[in-house]
């Protein structure tokens, strides 16, 4: 990651200097290993074994944070940037979902920027749009699919035909994954990230635990080929919404129509979707991360530091973000229901009878065949509440026709 | 236009005050007529009918001009603005495709700020991407559909399966059109659009005059049905990129994959595409006019000013900008050609032989059914000069084989 940030700073210094009207500079670096060939050379910079030693030299003017995790020596360097009143630039997604708020407190205290857009969307300048270019309006909504990874792995499901674990190997051998890979496919990275974008779109704390958080490793093969008969893909999708019941925030497998733009993301493609009263819905896309996208996103930060603008780090005083209210009840939306029943006559009927009396109510139902003793059975609700359904599953599973654990995804068709 | 500002700041005052730090207020407007109902409550603002005068005013701290035109009025007033020191937010592609050099010279002598992101595409945040989010990047092209107008006539005519000219007299009654509609149809606005992107993307003076125009005029609905038989749509499609060779500009009728994101745009949508070395392509998508949009897009540049950012107009000093060396040649493409030959042994036959003779290879060549004397013919050519082309299309209308003047559009596969 910062190797892509030190090529981009050798490669355009005259430009960037025309561009901020300052010389760029690395001044030090410091990462776990000195020795380590990183295709740049770093023997005209200082260096730091310490990144807290880092964030406190006097020759840095504006401090880099590329380390990751939410806590550990991240944090304290950029604890003790700020504190020496320096400027930071970060993609730690996870810090700033996390400490966010305190964070923008230290910065906002010490008169300097804590700029992150690379850790949202990669380097897509989402963070910018919402912060900044869309400031005149109220946000309604905030959409997209923030995760490349798990983007990668569902495409590659659907056109390899391979399920889960098989592409999940290939990508932790392919390095997609972070170290803790349930932080991908968890869908706890692309949360982190929602929740950074939530907070700067409705102008509440980073609320990270209020996202409804669901991963795609129960996402089967056979998912992505009946939503793929019904004319769907299927997207870890990441939404924020304000309504007149208070925020809401999810970010779970999604089935999208597979010709709109959602839909047709590949790989580690990524998207985010603004809506505002004014400006009605602007959509962004771009890569998702790697080092050029990730340096990208970090260099128009710090291009931003060098022109002197100094920003509130969510767009307005950490001060007047209020806490967020949580929405008790998800807005309803259609459902896709993925069971296995036992071959047993009147299996169907009870589901069906189950389901109504829970107030859910069956827009399609599609039984496979089933040349064994089980039968896949693939039902689409209308809008129901989430936590409606949740409860209605409950009296499925009770019936005990039903093999295993029904499948429910999210169908989203705006 | 002013409407839709008005509106903004009386409905989220706080908000914008949170969000800058500063009171957003109307001291005072102008427009052409004072009686005028435009469902806002002007009577506790100042008026004056001189624009001129309104940007002079003591109690106005930052001018909006939303007048539109090239020169008149519109000129007289930012330039009244900017030499009293304040600065301006203007949505006038017309003044800063043809005055932008002048006009950032004295922006930037003042030290004040003109900005203009409601001038190109509406309310998507394109020209605040370009110059900041993706300053850290070398950018080797933009493009896009930046009349929402024209894309309104060609996404109608093929839906409605209407002729250019019932499509454009529907566009003028419901308001569509400018009052000179070849600033719409004849590709003019967006080429002052993508004029001022070119601008900023590759540190050069706004060059109009060198951007290669065709409007959509000659688009005929065979032309749209044929290419849709072949699996495209016809876009305006604006495109700027940097080559070894120069700086190419060009806006004109494009055929574009139907499936592709650009080919999916329909009715007023515009779509900005920036490929920059370390970021990749990022897509840009929002609607491209309208009060909302491009009130959004003034609100969004009158924050930053608010929140004191002063950057200079084109993204770096106006004095450091060079004239832009255009490139001599256009890069090869592929070309879709429609032609009618007058019906007569061989006519074909020579019309292929003079492309061969000029260099032109055709991929696909399709003669449709002729049941009177004329006969349609599509083709398809290899990717070639337009320059060649041009040249090879004076060969066939001198053999006098073909009816009219051959209809010759470019293909964009990527």
């Amino acid at each position: 990651m910062g190797t892509g940030v030190i090529k981009i700073v050798q490669a355009h210094a005259a430009a960037l200097e025309a561009r901020t009207g300052r010389a760029i500079a690395i001044g030090a670096v410091s990462a776990r290993s000195r020795g380590k060939d990183r295709g740049v050379d770093l023997s005209g910079y200082g260096w730091e074994d310490d990144p807290v030693a880092l964030a406190r030299r006097d020759d840095v003017d504006l401090f880099v944070e590329l380390m990751g995790g939410s806590d550990g020596p991240a944090k304290a360097a950029t604890e003790a940037a700020l504190e020496a009143g320096k400027p930071v630039v970060t993609a730690n997604k996870a810090m700033l979902a996390l400490h966010g708020q305190a964070l923008a407190e230290r910065a906002e205290a010490a008169g300097v920027a804590l700029r992150f857009e690379a850790a949202v969307a990669g380097g897509i300048p989402c963070v910018k749009a919402l912060s900044e270019g869309l400031a005149g309006n109220a946000i309604s909504r905030v959409s997209g699919v923030m995760n490349g990874t798990c983007n990668y792995i569902l495409t590659r499901m659907e056109s390899a035909g391979l399920p889960y674990a098989e592409v999940f190997e290939e990508a932790r051998a392919l390095g997609y994954l972070e170290a803790d890979p349930t932080l991908d496919v968890g869908g706890i990275d692309a949360g982190h990230k929602l929740a950074i974008l939530a907070a700067i779109a409705f102008g509440v704390q980073v609320d990270f635990d209020g996202v409804q958080l669901q991963g795609i490793e129960r996402v089967s093969i056979d998912d992505i080929r009946r939503a793929g008969d019904m004319g769907y893909r299927i997207k870890l999708l990441g939404e924020a919404r304000r309504t007149a019941a208070g925020i809401e925030q999810s970010m779970r497998p999604t089935l999208v129509p597979a010709d709109s733009p959602l839909g047709q993301l590949e790989g580690g493609t990524n998207m985010v979707v603004i809506e505002g009263d004014a400006v009605g819905q602007i959509v962004l896309r771009g890569a998702g991360a790697g080092e050029g996208p990730t340096a990208s996103a970090v260099m128009g930060d710090v291009c931003d530091i060098a022109r002197g603008l100094t920003l509130p780090v969510f767009g307005q005083p950490a001060a007047t973000l209020a806490a967020p209210r949580r929405a008790e009840a998800a807005t309803p939306c259609a459902h896709y229901l993925r069971m296995t029943l036992h071959d047993e006559p009147g299996a169907l009927a009870r589901v069906a009878t189950v389901l109504g009396q829970a107030g859910i109510s069956i827009d399609r139902m599609r039984q496979y065949d089933h040349p064994g003793e089980d039968a896949p059975v693939l039902i689409v609700t209308h809008p129901c509440a989430p936590d409606d359904l949740a409860r209605a599953l409950q009296g499925v599973t009770a019936t005990e026709v039903v093999r295993g654990e029904p499948v429910a995804l999210q169908i989203q068709t705006a």
